[in-house]
């Protein structure tokens, strides 16, 4: 991808940004706020900015908007100009300070959704003047700086009354270049989208107040498809079965929101058909099946998508019950196994706009990596397989109660259980089964091969009597009830050894060293939970100071929140996917040897506890 | 609407041009073909034409399409280059004689339909390219000259088998900007598109076979919503009883059509899959019904249409039959009572093109209007009633068997029968009606004023006894069982009025007189019956030479046939409504003068019998 260089006068701020990129995007990536009202649609003409260095033809947008001495002096409107050669340009000051809210991984997020209503007292038609009641509303919008909306069949349908109900007197419901309702009288007051994150395990559903940028609530619940298997290749060969199983996982995905959508409007009090965008987030076989879209390809080699673009549907063919005309936007993926989930985790930690070098992980089925920074940034996903959340091993289980899901193992072992320490132990989750490695690592149990150690190469250690044999199988016995084998490790093993060999490989292509890595993000569900000194002395992340891993929780939540509260990020989140360089681990003939190398434990003494 | 002066070279060739017009479209409005084969996206590069006065900035596609060198020479994409200054540029000659179809009334078409199928042999995927599906047709395309295709929902639920059918050897099915199928293998020796006109007592379609341009066939039949009244405002009124009503209208509307289709696929063995494009005609109230929007407000002053615009939608969710992820595209119409119908005639007959000054007239219902050249078009509307369809006359009937369809009232009564002279006479369909009037008026029997003689005034002439009284009325016995009272004859002469007096206004607004209108043409089911002299005789059209006026048949489905056949056709039927001036009747002070003034018959000296 060939990148060219924009300064933002006066500010000075320059940004290398791919060719076709808008000068407004391009600002927006580095934080610069360019004056808009109409969301990017070049119809406000709002976002001038000044061309001082580098030719650039105006654009017709700039003919209909600029007067032809502003043109002739350099002006263009940010939206419409892309950039094709390197450009310095004057932005003008904000006239006004823009309306902001907290979101992301602590980011500022202006707000300015790509959704709004419109409040239109519209003329009435009389026998000298009889447009057309689409071409009434049209032109108000265009006037209102809204130009070239479409309308839907239904909206078509929906209008003759609508205009008048309340004589003439309307609010249109504007998304993106769709007109997605024309209500009577003003009903600015109530306009709701909602971020959905549809993960294999578990879908989140947060629903926004578009005019205050607050979260109104948040609900999340298992995903229903999880009676179809527990990951995504499971769910995958029950779709092999035919249209009717493809038909099966996406009821049960959009059972699954539409109950946390519920469980939403009754609880705030919201009615469905004020909420008339979803933005979603999810991994690639997620919404291949939220869509209904045939996704075995994905799981075959060479794992090809249907589709990786983002997608902007109408709501009611999908069966997600906001307003039917209501929009469906689904985030871009990276690849088949790099999906729209990673996509928003970039765009809520600002890791590809950003100066500092960040190494972002999230472990699931897959473990996915992204590394880099504004300069440059790569992604691959490694198959870890179901290790990291204890499917495999005969203990595991969710984190729910009873879970155990911390260990310290010093002169005694200490468990952290799910609900209560004094609750029974019913067995062992993703993170428990990771910290008891790295405890057995640190306790000496476990060489950097992965062989759990003989009693009789223990001696001394006061838990060494609970290396006991369980099926012919070595293990270490965590209570009477629980323990956990040497085939079992060794899977785990397995599974960090392909996630470290994947952010290995990413290091290698940016020329880096563990060193320069400035922070380690842990993100989704298994990131919040994890212990961040266990996953580096297990060598999942890479060995940095302990306080440059964060766990940063549901960030594709947070970023389907900012593509809602912000048509800004929401380009930026869509563009994404030109910016990140996708790796893939299948067709990199070092992975192997790599692998293999990084089935190996990090030596204990190598670990740097700060 | 602003209008710029466009010379295209070599030929010479000046159009004047509403702003905005693309020069592709104002080239080929004069009948200059510019290359090209993407259907006029910007994507294919070969309509570029260089422009030698007047300034026009490259588009960003210029940018993509022509090298830098060129661009600076003058050259640009005719296909998105908008006329906002006059202009002379020069065209390339064409590399090679385009084809071409005659389809209109006796135009020459270009066979560059908009519906195009593009045969794909796909790279396959490997580990080391894994684009997505969609991506992978998507660039293939490109490549062929067919960029920014969007797929539907459907389309990308099909993309996965479809490629993996053939061993990714495909066929795209491209409508406009929609990717309409993807289909396993070579299946370009299969292309249909069907034109509609859904006229308010007949609908027609045309099976059109798109790689040849020839009509494989056409059916006809009674619209199934005649069960809910015979005329426009009938239907309204069924409509106003609720959405219910219109639904029933539409399923009545569609059901005619599908019919239709069923009947064509079946004596055709065309399969209803292979018909991917629908192009409608028909007044306003019969599309919006079609597209179950409902039509209220245009039965209530002030008369107005929920729609106006082209509409480009799926099949499916209309229930037309033909492939369901098909294209429906509607024509545009001008006012609520100047349709889609009349647009469409405006197309095949080529007025709003040519020099010619011509005048259009459709009677149904209503009396449409156009009077117009290249230069100036205006077109209007009269409210004519159901008298020219004979619907109020007591021997009034369809133009079915036994209906009198021509009368001459010579020494005798000689009348031509549908069906044959030979069958017994059963009523009087309306060009028997004209006839009839104007045969009372040739042969002395009605004055100027509409006033039928009573028989003591005709002493000698050899009808006078066919006067005779009727309920109290004055009527002419034309058969022992058929008769036409006096008040029936007012009837007509108020519809007549009401046509003559709209065509009285349109000349006043080019400022020109009846001697000045070099063709009259008769469009509709009932341009093609009535008999163009009895028109004359009772000022239903202007006292023009016979050999002007002629009857050119169902223009509706010529211009939708034409706009299947090429997208340049297309297009010019679309910007129509930008060319033509719309007046509304209801708003000229004067109309009700004129109607009074236009309610006497010619003078029949007056009238010149070439």
């Amino acid at each position: 991808m060939r990148k060219f260089e924009v300064t933002y006068e006066p500010s000075g701020r320059v940004v290398h940004t791919p060719e076709g990129t808008t000068l407004f995007n391009a600002a927006h990536w580095v934080g610069l706020a360019i004056e808009s009202t109409c969301g990017g649609r070049g119809t406000c003409g709002k976002c001038k900015v000044k061309v001082l260095e580098g030719d650039l033809d105006p654009t017709p947008e700039d003919h209909r908007e600029l007067p032809a001495e502003e043109i002739t002096q350099g002006w263009r409107l940010a939206c419409k100009s892309e950039v094709h050669a390197d450009h310095v340009c004057e932005i003008p000051q904000l006239m006004k300070a823009p309306k902001a809210a907290t979101a992301g991984v602590g980011r500022l997020v202006l707000l300015d959704p790509s959704l709004v209503k419109v409040h239109l007292e519209l003329s009435k038609p009389t026998l000298e003047e009889t447009k057309s009641d689409f071409q009434r509303v049209s032109d108000a919008l265009d006037l209102a700086g809204y130009g070239g909306i479409e309308p839907t069949l239904e909206v078509l349908r929906s209008l003759p009354d609508a205009l008048r109900a309340d004589d003439f007197d309307v609010t249109a419901v504007v998304s993106g270049k769709h007109l997605v309702a024309v209500e009577p009288g003003d009903t600015c007051d109530r306009l709701y989208g909602v971020a959905v994150d549809v993960g294999t395990t578990t879908v989140v559903a947060t629903l926004m107040d578009l005019r205050t940028g607050m979260a109104v609530g948040a609900s999340s619940g298992l995903n229903r498809q999880a009676a179809f298997g527990a990951d995504v290749i499971s769910r995958i060969n029950h779709s092999m079965s035919g249209s009717a199983a493809v038909a099966e996982l996406q009821e049960a995905a959009v059972g699954t929101i539409n109950s946390l959508l519920h469980e939403l409007y009754r609880e705030f009090s919201v009615e469905r058909d004020n909420v008339y965008e979803a933005v979603v987030a999810g991994n690639a076989t997620m919404l291949h099946l939220l869509l209904r879209v045939g996704p075995q390809p994905i799981a075959l080699s060479p794992f090809v998508a249907a589709f990786l673009h983002p997608l902007d549907l109408r709501a009611a063919p999908l069966g997600l019950d906001i307003h039917p005309e209501g929009r469906v936007q689904t985030f871009p993926s990276l690849g088949a196994y790099v999906g729209a989930d990673i996509v928003s985790d970039v765009l809520a930690t600002g890791m590809a706009q950003e100066d500092t070098l960040r190494l972002l992980v999230d472990v699931g089925t897959n473990g996915e990596a992204v590394l880099g920074s504004a300069e440059r940034a790569v992604a691959t996903s490694a198959p870890a397989g179901p290790a990291f959340e204890g499917a495999h091993v005969r203990a595991g289980m969710r984190a729910t109660e009873g879970a155990i899901e911390g260990v310290v193992l010093g002169e005694d072992v200490r468990l952290q259980i799910v609900g209560g320490n004094d609750l029974e132990p019913q067995g062992l989750c993703g993170s428990g089964l990771i910290d008891l490695v790295a405890q057995l690592r640190v306790s000496g149990m476990l060489d950097e091969a992965g062989r759990m150690l003989d009693p009789a190469e223990l001696k001394g250690h006061p838990l060494a009597a609970r290396i006991v044999e369980h099926d012919g199988a070595r293990s270490f016995q965590l209570t009477d009830q629980i323990y956990v084998t040497q085939p079992e490790i060794r899977e785990l093993q397995s599974a960090k050894g392909a996630v470290a060999a994947g952010i290995d490989i990413l290091m290698e292509a940016l020329g880096i060293a563990p060193e320069d890595v400035e922070e380690v993000l842990l993100a989704g569900a298994f990131g919040t939970y994890i212990n961040p000194e266990s996953a580096r002395t297990i060598g999942l992340v890479p060995a940095v100071p302990l306080e440059r891993i964060k766990a940063v929780g549901n960030t594709a939540s947070e970023g389907a929140k900012m593509a809602l509260l912000s048509f800004r990020e929401r380009e930026i989140g869509f563009e994404l996917p030109k910016w990140i360089e996708y790796i893939e681990l299948s067709a990199d003939s070092g992975f192997n040897d790599r692998f293999i190398d990084k089935l190996r434990f990090p030596p204990i003494d190598k670990v740097t506890i700060p």
